[in-house]
Formats: structure tokens, C-alpha cells, sequence
């Protein structure tokens, strides 16, 4: 059975658990009621799971082909696939009316982004970038910028790029060494060669849009010389439609372990024509707009690929016959009983139903912060969620990714022999993930930015506000003898997170490097809590509906996956605890020529 | 730096820590002084490092390739490297004198495995199916089928194959439907279909000698009507020599995630001439002798892939510059500091390092028992260490095998976008490494074979004498302030260890899917407080050393090393215990339509 988008899982988080209803109040929610969400998410559920999945494998068998005349040609079926994604209005959901965007709540994009990247990561993530490339733009630009470029962007009619990454550097982009030289008529001419760009060539679109980071002449050294520029393949003639061609070429795509669909591509700027994004020197704050809402994209990832993983694991569970059941027969009549009668198979499906049914609420609740950071009214609304936005970004990049290859191994693992060919679908899964542990900053820096920069961010104002809100949960509900499972659960984790955190405050300013040490232990131990203090949402959500005499076995369900979670994932947190509180010495206690 | 046979470890373990001197007075041992183990292990690190390893890569690009006529057509310099492999001698190091082995014990024969494994693992896998063909011929062949076969597989002149796979049966032999009819003159004539058969078909040995698992007509259903036979792909004429083609044939190649050097063959047998080897209908027994040798084996490609990928990863961090010290520049004068300086790479590196150099250690002293097991002159001796060998054999395939893409993957990822690429060797290692968690029994199967057969077997005498060495070895070194960190750890994780076996015995008689549910946690605290152990032992000798007055930093290294395990690894065990002993209620509850 191919991928079966998880339209009702997506109501339900949108509906029952966010009650995005609530927030009708605000600007593009008005526009959200759910007679119009559930359009759209079965709407997506039908273009991602129809248009989408089937060229999932052709992606990965075909790859991208580069000619020396630096044209891209993508998988067969990828470019109609594109054209029905413009015609569909699809890249548009989340974008501005002002642009010819629809303007909805990004949670709602979001639910669109999860599906298609399921159905085809790579082919996802050309409107991926090119939804980063709008945003630098709507952030930085000018007017006359957005007025040239957002439309096209919003549509998907022109692709977009990120061009960060150059062959000696990557994470540390004050290395950057493209340089960029003004031209006096407000343009400047771009050289220099950058590498795993994204998207970077193909012939989908009309036009791509490279955002470039470069260093104008003259500039300080280091990440505060590094300026933002628009670099179109074609540059726009008067009418704004593509012109001549731009002196920006693709010298060759990169071998990959996955994402076979999408062009990785090498790009070379041999003084080609750009101009400015907001200020000089300005430009890695602006990059990391894109690269803030791509850290959501990707720990998206990390879901969307382990629901995919999931879903055939468990086709390939319930159709495979072998062995018996250790109680005794379930399909007597047959050779032998379906596979998912043995323990250690449920356990591996029952892990990823509670990393991704949990994790997808942490991503959608997350999501609507940046809504509600963005939207609400109320100032003190806007600044906690802005915090917590800030505050989860690197968590849901780097624990949901992490847990992401995880459940996608599990999948190759559940299929057996079978996993390990290339004649099901799980191997391409597990390959094709693997690169989100890795891009818009490894897990790692994910964690570092974590503890080092997010948790002290004005005094550890969001992190303390997420104690609270989980103390005031517990206690609003710890007396509830049905919810006990997770409200003690949640307090437990809490409190060892709490117990890390301080810890963290009196080692890591002794020693930088303690933090360090600790911060993919943090990472996990804090995303360990958010998953446990979303299950425990999900099942009062659940109780409420039970209690009020729903019968539906998707609630009950619920409630058993979730208790799952508590008893068989979450006692990692104590784990964590213990390892991070050990500290640097040991870790950095060998000679760099003892490795 | 390409991959460097770990020559220094290896002696250190077999002279140092397993002091292999001590058995001079055993069968294969006597030859086996430590000059003459070290000539080989450094030869083999020259051979499998000269030789192997620069084909590595070459094997996962190209790739094997089938022909219509049946051929298949190994990577370029396979060939010539079987050669080589087969004139240097280095298939017959294990294998009886009587049949032109050299006779060593297994244990150093497994240093050569390592580190051929490690240079390329698609490639070992030739002569590790030929042995375990050689093994069963062994230890079940008829004096004549001894004198035939044995020679021309231990000195690799033919090759070996294990033929059990049909399309509807894998872990489940009893589905098998490949059948033998008796010909009257002692031949069977055999019909099937094979799948997934390692090396079943390649251009590097003059003959392929198939082991087949097939019912022979009439015989009882399931398991017990199973027998195994001899197919080989050239008929030995009167000389011994390869003389009628058999009608065995090689149908096509599977695409696979990994090991793309190693022949993956649909084998088809199409009324193919075989003998019975051993009785009618106890087949599966014989199988299982070279099933439990595999494993052995499929646990050590686990150290290896990750010794391989550990040694790119930490070359890779020593080199590539990026970013600064979280404690000031260690590399002021270049553009930034190496990449090693960053803790969380550190940690990647020291988990990498703390796995493999525990797991080796465990594996060659499992390796050692199961020599013991076979030249023992000591009745006692003998009955323990099979008691172990057989117990631990499910820990090292599975444990060591999980832990192995662990460390593979951390290796990926301390390359960051680089990782990714195939331009670096790491995803290869990544890939490789996949399938050693799933064939010759998936680790779902490993952990089941633990708690349901091994644990129990002799009422339970094997894991009863594990837990009493462990307990002499902490009281006997209990008081060492210097291994105090190790005896400590240690005795914790055993406490955990009785405590889990405990609760399997009490709730796995009264509800076998208890069992099922607890298998994998309960094999890796296992395998996390047998490297426990390991470690400590490790730590007694090398605090020995240290005492004498030696003061190579290779001896303090291991101790931080070891430390290391203790303090950031072994703490998984308490999760472990914690989710096991939540028993198969939650884990079971849903029915298989709500998957």
C-alpha cells in the first residue's frame, strides 16, 4: 500500500488539540475555520498522496542529470508534478495576499509541507527553498524587490535557492570568501564558487532566485562582513518576466546517499549580476530568517519521513507471514501468523506511532507559536509565543530528526532482508533522511544553539515559562486519576529537565566546554519533555471525548499510544540526566593525536 | 587517511588482556606463540589494508553485474585480489591441518576478519561464506565428501554459499518448499528457488560449493523435514577437479542499500545434482553450525564498519577547520580551529571509540571461549566456555551489530554535508553496515534466541556463572581505589542485569509475549554490562602496566577511554530496565487493524 497521507491525524491536532478556532480573532485565522482546513488538508492529502508519491521511487532510482551545457534535467514525471503544484495554488497557502498568497496560518501550510515531504522529500524541497528564498525577500527586501520577486516566488513560477555553504566552509560562515563588487547603478557583480546547493539548477521553473551570501569589498572580516543578494538565473526585464541570462552556472550535482531527486548542485558566479538585500553587512541576520523557518522544515522531516517509513513497516507487518505467535496461533488457517504478532515488531512500530504522533503535535503546536508571534494583538501573547518559537526551533530540528532515522531504520529493520533492497520503499526512506540529522546546521550546532544561546536568551525567560506552563498543567490535572499515567510522567521529565537546565547554568559558565558536553544529552532530554507534554494534551483531549461518550477506537487508540510513550521512550530522560551532569573532562580529556 | 588496520589493538587484546600465552598447552595454540601472532596480524593489517581497502569503494560504485548466461561479473580488482587472498594463505589460517589449514586458533583467525571487513566488507564476505560452507561440511560430511570439498574451501580454490531463503520463507525455515529427490545412486536431484544468497554467484573461484537446505519427498512438514545438501556449481569429476556445470543458476542481482561487491544472488535449482550431507531430515541443525559461526562473524562486521568509519571521522575532524573553541582558539593561526575541539564532536568520536574498543574485546573473548569449547582438555573448561559462547552469541550479533550503524551513522554525521556525499567513504560504512542487523537472523531474532533460549537453557547455568565471574572480579578488585570507576560501574550494571533476568523469570513462564517485549532491552543491558566487563578487565591490565613503570599513552588512554564508557554509555542500562519490566500490556493492546 503506498503512502496514505494522515489526513485524520492533522484534523484532529488542528481541530481538537490547538483548537486553532480559537484564534479566529486573528489575521489569516478568520479566513481558517475547519470546514475550510479540512478542504485543504484532504485536498493535500489527495495531490501528495496521487501526484507526488508515485515519483517518489523514480526520483531516487533516475536522479538529476547535469549536461556541460550546466542545464539540470530532473526525474522523469517531476516537472508536470511541478506544474500541478503552480496550478494548484499550492506554494501559496502561506503566503501574503499582498503577493498572490493565500495568506493562511503557517500551522496550516505546515500540514500541506508534512505530506509532500512524506510522499517526496526531494521533490518537496525545491518549494522549500523557494518559500525560504520569498521570505529573506519579505523580510529584507525592498519594496520594489518584493514587488519584482514575491509573486513570482509565492506562485512557484520561479524557484528559489539558498547559497550559503562554500567548499572550506559551512557552519562557520564567517569564512565565506565569495565576494561581491558594487557596480555603481545599485547593482554588484558576485564571483566566487559555493557547493550543496539546494535546487540550485533545474528545469521546472522559469526562473530561479539565488539568495547569495557574499562579502561586498572592503568589508570587516568574519560574519560581520557578509551581505545578502538577490541573484536571478535570468534577470528580469522591464516586465518582470525572465531576461538574459545571469552569469550564475551549475559546474556539476554531488553523489548522494539519498534525496536522489533533488539537485545538490555546485554553483559557480563568475561576476554575476546581484543586488542587495537590506543593508551591507547585514546579511546573515536576514539569512537566518530563511534558515530559522528551514530548521522548522526540516525537524518536518524528520516526521514527515518516519510517517512514510511507518506506514510501510506496518503494511509489511500485517502481510508477511512468519513464525507463530509465542500465545499461540492468530492465523491458524494460514502457513503462518502476519509478523506483527511478535513483541519486538510492535515494539518497533509502536515506537514510531509515539515518536510521530507526538512529535507531529510538538511541530504543529510549535508552528502556531510562530503564528501567534506573528499575529496575535495582545503584546505579551506575541512575546511568549516569539520565545517559544525561538526557544523550540533547534529542538524540533535536532530531536526530531534524530528520532526521525530512528523510526526509519526501525522500518528497514521490521521489513527484514526485504528493507535492505531497493525493491521496497524503506531503504530510500532511511537514505533520504539522513541529510536532515545534517543540513541547515547539524544536530549538533542545533543542540549547541540551544544551550548556549536560547536558554539564556533574556535571563531563560522561555524556558522558565515552559516550567510554568507545564506546572500549571500537572496541577490543573494531577488529580485526574485517568490522566495520572502522563501528568506524573510529564512532572518527572520536567523535573529532570529542570534538574539539567540548572545545571547547566552553574557548569556550563565555569566552562564553556561542560555545555558543550551536555548539549545533545539537553537536547534529548528536552525533547523527550515536549513529546510527554504533548501526549499529555493529547490524552486530556481524548478523556474529554471519551468521558462526553465518543466511541470511536481512534481515541482510545490514543491514549494506549500514548501511555506507550510514557512507559517505553520517555525513561531515556533519566539517561540523559545522568550522562550530561558528568561534564567535559573526560570527553575532552585525550590529545586530538590520541584519535 | 585511508582506513589503518588497528594491528596495535589487536595484540594488545590478544597478548595483554587475553594473554593467549596462557593456552600453549591447547590444540592450534602451541603454534601460536605472540611472535608468530604478531607476524600475522601485522600482515594482515599490510594485506587487508594494501589490498582490500582500496577496493572498497570501487566495489560500492560499480557495483556486481549480471549477465544472461548466469555470469556474474565482480567489481574491477576483485578478482586479482581473491588471488592474492587465496595465495597468501589467509582462508586456511583457521582451517584443519588435515585439510591444509594452518590450524590457529579462532581467535586469531578473527583479527583477520576484523580488519578484512573493515577494508572491505563486501569483499570478506566471499571467504566468510566459504568457511561457514567449510564448517558444515565439517562437521556433518561423510569422510569422502570431507577429503573432496574441504581442501578447495579452506584455501578459497572454491567458494561456499549458504542456500536457506525462499521468496515466502526467511526467519521461518519450516515455510520451506525447495525439494530433493532421491536418485538411487546416493544423489539427489534438488528444485527451488533461492533468494538473497551471498556470493551464489561470482567470476573469483574456480567452483561454488552451494550448502542447500531442501525437503526431500515425502519428508514431515516444517522444521523437522529438513535436510542439507551439497550443489556444487561444477560437478567434481573423477580427479577432484570442476567437471559438468550443474543446473544451479544465478537468475539476477538484488539492488541493495549497501554491499553492492558482494554478489546478492536469486539462485535457481533446477533438478541441480546435490548430496546429503549429515542424516535425512536434520538439516537444520547442521545449518545452525554455520548459522552460529556467521553470527559471530555478522557481529564482528559490526566493530569493523565502525573501526573503519571512526578512523574516517577522525581524520576528518583533526582536518577540517570551522569555527572556534568554546574555551579560545586552539589553532590561533589558521583561518579556525579543527573540528575536534568542539565537544559534541568529541562526543561522537569518544561513544565511537568506547564502543568499538569494549566490543572488540568482547568479541575476541567470546571468540576465545568458543576455542576453549574445542581444545579444552577440562571438562569444566569446556562446558563453561561453550555455556558462553553459546549465551553471548546472540549479544554480539545483535548488541554489537546495533551499536555498529550507531557509530557509522555518528561518523556521517561528524562529516557533516560532506557525510552525505559518496565522495567521502562514510556512507558507504552507513549502507554496509545496514544489513549486518538484519541477516543470519534479525536482531529482533538475536534478542528472542537470549531470553528464550539461551537464558534458559541448563537451567539457566551460563548467565548463572556470567553474573559469579563478574561478582569474583568486583570483589577481587573491589578495593582498587584506581578501578574503582570500573568495578563500581560494573557491579551496578550486573545488579540490573540479575534484576532484569529476574523479572524475565518470572513474568516471560507467564506470559511469553513478556518475553518478547523485553528481548531487545534486555539484550542490550546485556551487551552494555558485558562491555562493562570487558572494560574493567581492560582497565586491571592496563593499571598493571601502568604500575611497572610503563608510560606509553596508548595504556592511558584506554583508561579514559574505559572511564568514558562508564560514565556516559553505561547509564542507557537503568532505561533498559526501566521499559522491559513495563512487560507486553501497552505494547500488545491495539489490534493489527488499528497499524
Amino acid at each position: 500500500m503506498p503512502y496514505q497521507p494522515p489526513v485524520r491525524d492533522h484534523l484532529f491536532l488542528l481541530r481538537d488539540v490547538l483548537e486553532i478556532e480559537k484564534y479566529a480573532n486573528l489575521p489569516g485565522f478568520a479566513d481558517a475555520s475547519m470546514d475550510v482546513i479540512s478542504q485543504i488538508v484532504e485536498e493535500a492529502g489527495r495531490f501528495t498522496g496521487e501526484v507526488l508519491a508515485p515519483l517518489n521511487s523514480v526520483g531516487d532510482k533516475e536522479g538529476c542529470v547535469w549536461s556541460p551545457d550546466h542545464t539540470v534535467k530532473t526525474p522523469a514525471g517531476f516537472k508536470e508534478a511541478y506544474a500541478q503544484l503552480v496550478e494548484g495554488g499550492w506554494p501559496a497557502l502561506g503566503a501574503e495576499p499582498a503577493y498572490g498568497g493565500q495568506g493562511l496560518p503557517h500551522v496550516v501550510n505546515l500540514s500541506f509541507s508534512e505530506m509532500s515531504s512524506s510522499a517526496n522529500m526531494a521533490f518537496s524541497m525545491y518549494p522549500g527553498l523557494t518559500h525560504g528564498a520569498y521570505s529573506a525577500i519579505l523580510n529584507g527586501g525592498s519594496d520594489a524587490q518584493k514587488d519584482l520577486y514575491l509573486p513570482k516566488l509565492a506562485s512557484g513560477q520561479w524557484g528559489g535557492t539558498m547559497n550559503l555553504t562554500e567548499p572550506h566552509c559551512g557552519t562557520d560562515l564567517g569564512l565565506l570568501r565569495t565576494k561581491a563588487v558594487p557596480q555603481g547603478d545599485g547593482s554588484y557583480k558576485i564571483t566566487g564558487g559555493k557547493i550543496w546547493i539546494s535546487g540550485g539548477e533545474h528545469d521546472m521553473a522559469e526562473n530561479i532566485v539565488h539568495l547569495v551570501l557574499a562579502r561586498i569589498e572592503g568589508a570587516p572580516e568574519g560574519t560581520r562582513g557578509i551581505s545578502l543578494f538577490i541573484v536571478p538565473k535570468f534577470i528580469p526585464d522591464a516586465d518582470g518576466k525572465p531576461g538574459a541570462r545571469n552569469s550564475v552556472y551549475c559546474d556539476g550535482l554531488e553523489e548522494k546517499m539519498g534525496i536522489h531527486g533533488n539537485a545538490t548542485c555546485v554553483i559557480r558566479h563568475e561576476e554575476s549580476v546581484g543586488w542587495l538585500v537590506g543593508e551591507e553587512n547585514k546579511g546573515l541576520s536576514l539569512m537566518f530568517v530563511m534558515m530559522n523557518e528551514a530548521r522548522i522544515g526540516v525537524g518536518l522531516q524528520g516526521v514527515a519521513q518516519a510517517e512514510a517509513a511507518y506506514q510501510a513497516a506496518a503494511t509489511f507487518a500485517k502481510e508477511r507471514l512468519q513464525g507463530r505467535s509465542l500465545t499461540g496461533p492468530k492465523n491458524p488457517d494460514g502457513p503462518a501468523d502476519p509478523i506483527i504478532v511478535h513483541p519486538d515488531v510492535r515494539r518497533m512500530l509502536m515506537d514510531s506511532r509515539a515518536l510521530i504522533e507526538g512529535g507531529r503535535a510538538f511541530l504543529f503546536w510549535t508552528a502556531l507559536q510562530g503564528d501567534l508571534a506573528h499575529a496575535s494583538p495582545d503584546e505579551a501573547v506575541r512575546q511568549k509565543a516569539g520565545d517559544y518559537m525561538a526557544l523550540m526551533t533547534p529542538v524540533v530540528k535536532g530531536f526530531l530528526t534524530d528520532k526521525g532515522l530512528q523510526v526509519c531504520s526501525n522500518a528497514v529493520q521490521v521489513h527484514g532482508g526485504s528493507g535492505f533492497t531497493e525493491h521496497f520503499p524503506v531503504s530510500q526512506y532511511m537514505r533520504d533522511v539522513r541529510i536532515a540529522l545534517i543540513y541547515e546546521g547539524t544536530n549538533g550546532v542545533q543542540a549547541l544553539d540551544l544551550v548556549g544561546r536560547k536558554l539564556a536568551a533574556q535571563g531563560g525567560r522561555a524556558v522558565m515559562s515552559f516550567f510554568a506552563d507545564i506546572d500549571a498543567f500537572v496541577e490543573a490535572n494531577g488529580g485526574d486519576k485517568d490522566l495520572k499515567p502522563f501528568t506524573e510522567g510529564l512532572a518527572k521529565a520536567k523535573g529532570e529537565l529542570q534538574d539539567a537546565t540548572m545545571w547547566l547554568m552553574q557548569n556550563g559558565l565555569m566552562n564553556p566546554d561542560n555545555a558543550g558536553a551536555a548539549s545533545t544529552d539537553y537536547m534529548h532530554l528536552f525533547g523527550l519533555t515536549a513529546l510527554a507534554y504533548m501526549w499529555a494534551q493529547i490524552a486530556k483531549t481524548v478523556q474529554g471525548k471519551i468521558a462526553a461518550g465518543e466511541t470511536d477506537p481512534f481515541y482510545a487508540n490514543k491514549l494506549v499510544v500514548g501511555r506507550y510513550y510514557v512507559e517505553r521512550i520517555l525513561p531515556d530522560t533519566a539517561a540523559h540526566l545522568a550522562k550530561l551532569k558528568t561534564g567535559a573532562e573526560l570527553m575532552m580529556a585525550l590529545p586530538a593525536e590520541a584519535f
